[in-house]
């Protein structure tokens, strides 16, 4: 049977819009089939207004919409007939392969946890950044799943993020760091530390280089970047907000004389080529590694054409089955853990 | 007795010129007594290319010069004669009141440390980055100086950032957050969750708006934003990452055709203006609070008058009696927790 992605139009902040045209993109320029989940009358009005009458394209109804900010204990609760988790009851009733969503990251990772539930021996979930670094793209993990963790989940985390790496990203060695404060054997704190030598103990394929520094998220040193969910989450944040802040000073410059005026107007064109460059939005979402489906949450604000990218990535996530090879790797890990000692995981 | 700040001239990557150079500017347009400490011969050559003679610049030598990148064990065993180390004897011995450095931050903590010691109340010193918000100045620490740090810790490291915001910044009624995920009150880790809980029974006048997330560190939402060291290390590395990147992301853009060329000329000065703005050089240095001195650090590569700066802020932190106000204001919190329960600090 032929591969199929269901996606939440109801995520995001332009859905339905966004997130239809998205797939409908997926469908007639990659082939793929996907099933657009939410309001039917929302639905087949944005079909409408793209001609679309694709027949890689199903639609699924679910009446309730989850907020943006809504809590993700409430929307479990409440919303029974939400979008996300219709579309993740398809994905466990085997009528999709894999989920995409550009909805409330809370919600989406709780719906899933309840529906699909974790991956054989993964302990926790993580939340994937793909970025682009100055020389390929590299996997940044966990950047906001959870916020206490212990060595064993960054073990898993290390394992996942690398799989990805070579899989999904093509890279053929990926080199894996340990996110942490000096480049130095014997650097960083007791966590840090203690996932250094566990994977150094228990696996004999990664090729783990130590230590990696803040700079390091954008220097290509490591194809995989490994933190627990609460640093990754501020550090994202901040990068984010330090991106937007260069622009704001930027304008403020230019808008001192007419020199600098002209000048930008001159430039706007790089300006833009240069914003969909370092755009959250181009690299087609997240994935969240270790769920049982293969599921890419996208950024609120996600254009079709990163609703696209997700679908592509989603995709890929299931011929490649990324899922099977960490569960296997995972078992073998916990294997080998088990005759050295230590945390269980 | 007038006040007298000891600037060690071999530290940094241009040393002794530049930190020879932002001492005589201080002396000369500030006022300020400085006593430049290291290589007697190299520092009296500088002052000679300056035409230096002034009354307000003394200078004491220290033989040793301790590297950018030596490890800070070896500083302290091997270069007792260090220009740091005599910088350090100085102020403990009342010849100088405080301590400026753009050298090895690892050797001055150490250095700093062994000399003069904690202030009284104090369990970790902590690295606090002065940065620019979109509105005002922001104080950010712990940014590096330690890696395990627990509940009781962050306590005292928000008590001391939010005197300085108060007395060198000159906020009146600062706003502290703790660096989180996720603005709400109960988010957060099990660390953050525990300092504000301790801050809200142990102070009531420090303006506690809980937490704040890694966008904020420039949003202004907080005048003192505090986190651990290795968090706010990782971070920090991040964003001057970041920035860097942006320049090379916006350069190649630049590079792609003669509109962008010529406007990137004409706004070469809007160019210069921001890079000064967003440069840490010009922000005069890095406190280091709760040591038993006032003692500033600069980074490796800063201009003469960034260590002006730093010369400044380092007479306005002694002159407002900062360490004194720290000292008092940890007592009264401890007493506080004391009368509670919990874990001691």
């Amino acid at each position: 049977m032929t591969l199929r992605i269901a996606v939440d139009a109801m995520g995001g902040d332009h859905a339905p819009s966004h997130a239809v045209e998205g797939a409908v993109r997926a469908a007639r320029e990659d082939g793929i089939h996907v099933v657009l989940v939410g309001r039917e009358d929302a639905i087949k009005a944005e079909l409408r207004r793209l001609n679309a009458n694709d027949p890689l394209v199903d639609v699924v109804h679910a009446e309730d919409v989850v907020g943006m900010h809504e809590p993700a204990v409430l929307s479990l609760r409440r919303k029974k007939r939400s979008s996300i988790r219709i579309a993740a009851n398809l994905v466990k009733a085997g009528e999709a392969d894999a989920f995409v969503s550009a909805g409330n990251t809370g919600a989406i990772m709780a719906n899933l946890k309840v529906t699909l539930g974790l991956l054989e021996g993964v302990s926790r979930p993580a939340l994937a950044a793909v970025l682009p670094s100055v020389k390929a793209q590299s996997v940044w993990l966990d950047v906001g799943a959870n916020v206490d963790t212990r060595p064993s989940h960054l073990v898993q985390f290390a394992i996942m993020g690398w799989l990805y790496s070579r899989r999904i990203l093509g890279v053929e060695n990926p080199r894996v760091g340990i996110l942490s404060i000096g480049e130095e054997e014997g650097k960083g704190n007791e966590t840090t530390r203690e996932v250094i030598r566990r994977l150094r103990e228990t696996t004999k394929e990664i090729n783990l280089i130590g230590n990696v520094e803040g700079r390091d998220i954008f220097s290509g040193r490591a194809d995989v970047i490994v933190c627990d969910g609460f640093i990754g989450n501020v550090t994202l944040k901040a990068i984010e907000a330090v991106t937007e802040t260069v622009g704001v000073f930027l304008r403020q410059e230019i808008e001192r004389n007419w020199r600098s005026r002209l000048g930008a107007m001159l430039m706007a064109g790089a300006f833009k080529r240069f914003k969909r460059r370092v755009s959250y939005e181009e690299f087609g979402g997240v994935p969240l590694l270790g769920m049982n489906a293969a599921a890419i949450i996208c950024h609120g604000h996600s254009s079709p054409r990163a609703i696209q990218t997700a679908v592509r990535v989603a995709r890929d996530y299931v011929e490649n089955r990324v899922n099977d090879r960490i569960r296997t790797e995972l078992a073998r890990v916990a294997a080998a853990m088990d005759a050295s000692s230590g945390e269980q995981p």
